[in-house]
């Protein structure tokens, strides 16, 4: 058994082998990272989901399926769907803002014209 | 056997009985949503899920994680986060705009003022 097992071996009470597949993305120092995904992926799913991307991805990949697991632990109705709605919320604001704000400059502008105007009157 | 089995019975070829667990979130009619939550999650993950959640949450439940499924078969490295990525760089884009046309203003009113001011002198 070697004592440093990654966390995912360490999560599901199994040896760690050498060549472990999870080892690269489960560092031992946190658990919590494979705690998610085995939660709502399960094992088997991820490790299959893995298995089918270029192996330069996968630390990416393991990432992503962490903070979408992360989402749906935290939230289990809207996961980190929930955060784009947000997100998305945000966008109209800030656009409808932006656009108060470019209507202001173009009245402003105006103004400025017209005191130019008079000044040469 | 019921003829209208619903998308998850279908996709799993097994019955569906009157009170099918899945046949209120997956009807017939649209057997990719079924589809593509069975390979990202699998039936058994999804169905706890949904276990765990007061019944009047699950129908938005079953979309997000639909949603986020979809995501991760179209883009198996970076899932919904992608979007995520996608909608933050979208704000900073629309804040700088703002923040930027926010300044333009500042000037356009101290030049609509000066020019006041040089009308009084």
């Amino acid at each position: 058994m070697n004592p440093k097992r990654c966390a995912a071996c360490k999560y599901l009470r199994r040896r760690c082998p050498k060549d472990c597949f999870f080892s690269p993305y489960f560092p031992p120092n946190d658990p919590d990272k494979f705690a998610y995904i085995h939660r709502i992926y399960g094992a088997g799913n991820v490790s299959k989901m893995l298995q089918q991307l270029p192996v330069q991805t996968r630390a990416e990949a393991v990432d992503s399926l962490c903070f979408e697991a992360k989402c749906r632990v935290e939230d289990p109705v809207y996961g980190c769907v929930g955060i784009i709605y947000f997100l998305q919320t945000q966008i109209q604001k800030t656009e409808s803002l932006l656009a108060k704000t470019q209507a202001e400059i173009a009245v402003a502008q105006i103004k400025h014209s017209q005191a130019q105007n008079s000044e040469f009157m």
